[in-house]
């Protein structure tokens, strides 16, 4: 089969790699209808993360499931399948406590186990699941075309963005800033109107990005950046800033646009994958009272209740996806999504 | 009257000033009847704080109203206060969502206020009280000699202690560890209990105060530090750390120890002033999930429930003075704090 690589910055290769099949009972085999690539798949791309020797990459897909080992108890061959962007048991304490990111097994697409076995990455054409109880989710029945993006968004970014929104401690009534305009971040305004948020303003200088978060419920866009950009939160906010800030970037310039547009007393859920330092200013957070939760998100926790909405046609963060192309085309992705040419790209085997 | 001054490291002095009176309408003068010695007034004492000039000290104190401006409303002539350490006029916004410590007036004991009106101290014989209204909170009736610790610690410890847990996010059933064991992680210990935390471990080193915690309702206490420490938490709490943790101190060491003490998923609710350094590590917060809430306490706010508490007599917090001497004594009260020979002492006029 084919699958994706990464060889090292601006090096991506779709190669022919050997067939996945079952290693352990607790296995299953998925064909993946689609794939899409990820802003943190950006950082290898970029070289900003080191890429010591060519690795598969990939950990967003969804697809059918061809074989499963003799312990699969939950998913069965022929359902169609959600993989969120970690594996994990399902059973352990974290798992039980809704951190499925802490899992005790928990495991990486593309990176080798907790007993050493390299796992597939989810840009090629089959994926070998480890932990298949554990971490699928299987989908009421296969979903229709216009359905499809919807539910390969539940993989990473719309959970993502709602766990910004649960971090940062949204509920109805609540004002809210989104900082970042990319997928997480418009994924995060679709979760922050769902948890009932009466103000979503989104911190973005592209129009086109703008219109997709006003269609996804912001109530107000703001353009400035920096202490221009907290003025004009502030303004719109009671002059004081939000109850709760989605921070969906992850540099130390996007955190720090986020404190500083919290209000006093207000939270701040962070996603981004910090990529720009490893500091929080204590001393603002401490006069401020401004909280920082958050973190990689247990997307895998928060499958069901959003794929029952999405089913429902009351959510639909599939239209991030606004390019479409063949894997074959997967280093076009790449550099289409890191000249910001295109928010996020979906691609077809 | 005699008030406090700290001049400088290790140098505090009872001087005489003048009287204090009722410059503004808003004001009320309060003749204290007992005061203590902060933790925090202890950062100035060991030069860990520049003091440039010669200033008045002391931020927690109660007393009798003798005497109030025309547009008091809400206390009177004769009435027993407690004072908060910060002043708010209870209104603006902030106050509204009970962050008084944000007020738009905030105002600090000791320091001049918003019109730079200078603020008396409360380590003295009488305090001018800006904004009387919105800070000071009048008991049912005057207390007894028992009572009067408890209702002094609510001038600052209790509050703080409170914020701590409720920051942490402590509901009933939680597993909880206390960092510090200082006046305020040992009110601390008694906020988590009284929010229903079902293990309370707390980190103490030295013999009496590990006592006072157990008298507080500790379930557990933990002697060693570090990596050693954090083994040792794991091990009472499931292998895993806490729900919530309190960090009661403010330091580099002592913010990590409540970081690495927490569970996957868990939150850290942190009240020391910060004096270790501005960082937090983001990328140790991104991987667990593990949140950092809290900052100066706005204990105006709790001031009401933790008051009827401490009347009904179900928590008493004034424990933590273990030591009382009269103002006229006042350099010898920093001496045994910042000596650890006392965990806190009260100071009667």
């Amino acid at each position: 089969m084919r699958a994706t690589l990464i060889h090292g910055p601006a090096d991506i290769r779709l190669e022919d790699v050997p067939d996945p099949h079952v290693r352990r009972p607790t296995d299953a085999v998925v064909r993946v209808v689609a794939s899409c690539v990820c802003g943190s798949d950006l950082w290898p791309y970029r070289g900003v993360r080191p890429t010591p020797d060519p690795r598969r990459i990939g950990h967003e897909f969804v697809g059918v499931v061809e074989e499963v080992g003799a312990d699969v108890r939950r998913v069965r061959e022929g359902q169609f399948v959600v993989a969120p962007f970690t594996i994990s048991d399902g059973t352990c304490r974290h798992c039980r406590r809704g951190v499925h990111t802490s899992c005790e097994h928990v495991g990486w697409w593309g990176a080798p186990d907790h007993e050493g076995i390299p796992s597939d990455g989810g840009q090629g054409e089959r994926v070998r699941v480890p932990l298949a109880d554990g971490t699928l989710v299987a989908t009421p029945e296969h979903p229709s075309p216009e359905l499809l993006p919807h539910v390969l968004a539940l993989s990473d970014v719309m959970g993502t963005g709602h766990h910004a929104a649960r971090a940062a401690g949204v509920v109805p009534g609540s004002t809210v800033v989104v900082v970042g305009d990319g997928a997480v971040g418009l994924c995060g305004t679709i979760a922050a109107r769902r948890l009932g948020a009466e103000r979503v303003v989104v911190m973005s200088r592209h129009a086109t990005r703008q219109d997709l978060a006003r269609s996804f419920g912001a109530t107000d866009v703001v353009a400035e950046r920096g202490a221009e950009g907290v003025a004009a939160v502030r303004d719109l906010l009671d002059g004081t800033g939000a109850d709760a800030v989605l921070e969906c970037v992850g540099s130390k310039e996007s955190m720090q646009q986020a404190l500083d547009t919290a209000r006093p007393g207000g939270t701040v859920g962070f996603v981004g994958v910090p990529a720009g330092g490893p500091e929080l200013p204590v001393q603002q957070m401490f006069s401020t009272n401004v909280g920082v939760r958050g973190g990689i998100a247990p997307v895998r926790a928060y499958l069901p209740e959003l794929l029952e909405d999405v089913w429902a046609g009351s959510i639909e963060p599939g239209w991030v996806f606004d390019l479409t192309l063949p894997l074959a085309e997967v280093a076009e992705a790449y550099r289409a999504m890191d000249e910001r040419r295109a928010v996020k790209v979906m691609l077809r085997p």
